[in-house]
């Protein structure tokens, strides 16, 4: 049978660059560790020691908990998620910020991913006019994962930073407010804070730019908190977050620790939280129980909170320090190479001005010899006109454990002197 | 701000039979058995407390494997599944049924909804050519579930059935061949078995039957197997379930008492195995790992199978005669009302052929009175002309305790009686 397929589906079910992240990933991790491929590609958070400990106490208590357990495992909740978590959510944040928010303004996902997709297939693509609308991405390069969510050509416009050389090996992207324009098409402005890849995390200054003129324009703002705060809290610069009500402020609990719960947070105005709702019950009746269960007296308690700040910033600040420590030895003061400045998230984003083959190229290459990485080509989706910048980067993880990382990064500069020899 | 929506956004978020239903249900269900409604809606299994002893037991066994439980919690799965589960789930079937199936035909879904979502995106809508394909429900009522999974209108175009009248109360469905065509612009036959909302056990000339006429129209032939066998085996008439490589059949861990896990199993081709993979990666990266963790021994054992034939089917089976034989004593034998025959799921499906005003007042003023019923109405979506009947039958799940169950059709029966006064 010569399967016949829909426009949207060709666009969802064909390659995609973050389903072949994830298969490698799944690759290297179902074995349990036991691959022996040097994993610094994916995004799979670490495991920490402190962190796993209390996963499991939780689930301890809830397997103590019969009725707890019966209701988790055996009870669908409604489709904007728990109402107790919910509240727990929206407590978290009203002490912790102040924001006057309610669990009206909550509704849970199956994982922060999904939120994106719901997002943009609600604001992004075909009005009822026929008119088209599409994400501003004020700031490439961006989420890979939000590339193939588009249920049409072009959903995403994305713009070229300025480059900030810090320092000789050093760099930061701002968004190039001069060049940014925001047009009538333009359904919302996305970005990611901390950045997936990059570990940029926007000035708050950027974001309040951004911000109004996501106000002028009178659309949403969307902002990815994946590896944001309050939790999992893996920012290394002092930054003061704000919501308003033309925000939608994203979580998951993932990078807390707890990716394999699929477990994704939206805060925004009540009409876009209970659509939400409604795409969840939709697409797939309700969402898993499992996350918020475990988590939810973590956010009532304001522990969620403290392990963010006390063990899970932390651990990433001084695992990116030491990959960086790791770069600048391996490299050497005269390899052309640059960093972008290491602010949060899991990544180390690295620039090789001089590179000569693509970086895709580069990836099969360093598979080959057993180091995952993500080439950096497709994370500049979007953009009008070709970048050479964009076939120069790459992402490394730093989540996993010190040794990994550094015989990762060993052949990674070995295979790059070879290339520049 | 006034949220700007696209075409697919306002169908996906707008006001949903589904969505009602879960909200409804979730309301219910959340406060864990403390709301004094009787829960004759939603689709919620009972907690059989044999199978919640063995997901305790399973989860206590993952508890104390620190190894496992780590990679189920804080570990991304690849987006086609866990391997293991999936050569499981393989091996499941290839002893059951000698299907040549592995895990290649195997992909995850985050709950047997979303794999719907998924199958019904690839395959109905606008095609390359710019022509539109829709997915044949060779019988009417249909799962609720569907009817707003469409990403364009007339997604679905069903058929009335012939109504078999067995006995004074008693009628079974069947599907009218004589009047049914697959014409061109039909994408894939779509039923579910056992049905929901009726019970009814589609019977296997029905099936082979359907399997031919995609067979000729090389579509696919989708079949909900939710309830089905061999897990959770909630059929109540001997069946030999069948599968080839144009058939899509779909499975579900919630019906066998894990809903709060959503673990939805698509069964196909190589290919759509691999399309609905990528789609589970672009919209949502994995799928969550627990209840795959906590079935993937119960399957390889043959543990999953056995409970199902002994301790799930002979409970349904029983609840069904129970509810039945309150719904005879509380109507009489001179009520105007019919019950579908119940061969299978969770439900009955009753028709009172003299019901004066719609099933949706009927839900209202049931509501009211403490019992949550679901009106029959949204499941007849996709019929090309009215049909009455559409506005007589309601769904009563018997899922519930005994007594909620006899409640209800007590309250039911009263209020019926006063309408038909």
């Amino acid at each position: 049978m010569e399967l016949q397929l829909t426009k949207i589906g060709q666009l969802l079910s064909g390659r995609s660059g973050i389903v072949e992240l994830m298969d490698d990933l799944g690759a290297a991790l179902a074995g349990g560790g036991t691959s022996k491929m040097l994993m610094l590609g994916g995004g799979n958070p670490a495991h920490l020691p402190e962190m796993q400990e209390v996963w499991r106490r939780r689930l301890a208590e809830i397997v103590a908990d019969v009725p707890l357990c019966d209701r988790m495992l055996a009870n669908y909740d409604g489709p904007a998620g728990n109402p107790r978590f919910r509240e727990s959510v929206a407590a978290c944040l009203r002490e912790t910020y102040g924001w006057e928010v309610g669990p009206e303004n909550i509704a849970v996902t199956n994982g922060g991913q999904t939120a994106f997709f719901f997002l943009f297939t609600l604001l992004a693509g075909e009005m009822s006019d026929g008119s088209r609308r599409k994400i501003l991405l004020p700031i490439a390069p961006e989420y890979i994962g939000y590339a193939d969510q588009g249920l049409c050509e072009g959903t995403f416009t994305s713009h070229r930073p300025r480059i900030d050389k810090q320092s000789d090996h050093l760099f930061k992207y701002r968004i190039d407010f001069d060049s940014l324009e925001v047009g009538e098409e333009i359904a919302a402005i996305c970005v990611s804070r901390p950045t997936n890849p990059t570990g940029n995390v926007l000035t708050d200054e950027e974001m309040s730019h951004l911000a109004q003129l996501a106000e002028e324009r009178q659309i949403p703002f969307l902002v990815d908190n994946a590896y944001g705060e309050p939790f999992p809290g893996a920012v290394f610069e002092p930054i003061s977050p704000t919501w308003n009500s033309g925000m939608v402020l994203t979580f998951s609990l993932s990078k807390l620790g707890l990716p394999g719960t699929r477990t994704g947070i939206v805060l925004a105005s009540e009409e876009i939280a209970s659509r939400i709702r409604s795409m969840t019950g939709v697409v797939g009746l309700a969402n898993n129980n499992i996350g918020q269960t475990i988590v939810e007296p973590l956010l009532a308690s304001g522990e969620a909170v403290r392990l963010s700040r006390e063990v899970i910033r932390p651990f990433y600040e001084s695992k990116s320090r030491a990959a960086q420590a790791v770069v600048a030895e391996q490299f050497g003061e005269d390899f052309p190479y640059l960093v972008h400045r290491s602010e949060g998230a899991f990544f180390l984003w690295l620039w090789f001005p001089e590179l000569p083959i693509t970086t895709r190229e580069l990836y099969e290459r360093l598979k080959k010899r057993g180091v995952l990485i993500v080439p950096g080509e497709p994370f500049f989706f979007g953009l009008s006109e070709p970048w050479p910048h964009a076939r120069q980067c790459i992402r490394l993880t730093f989540s996993q454990s010190e040794e990994t990382v550094a015989q990762g990064i060993e052949i990674l500069a070995d295979e790059l002197r070879h290339l520049h020899r």
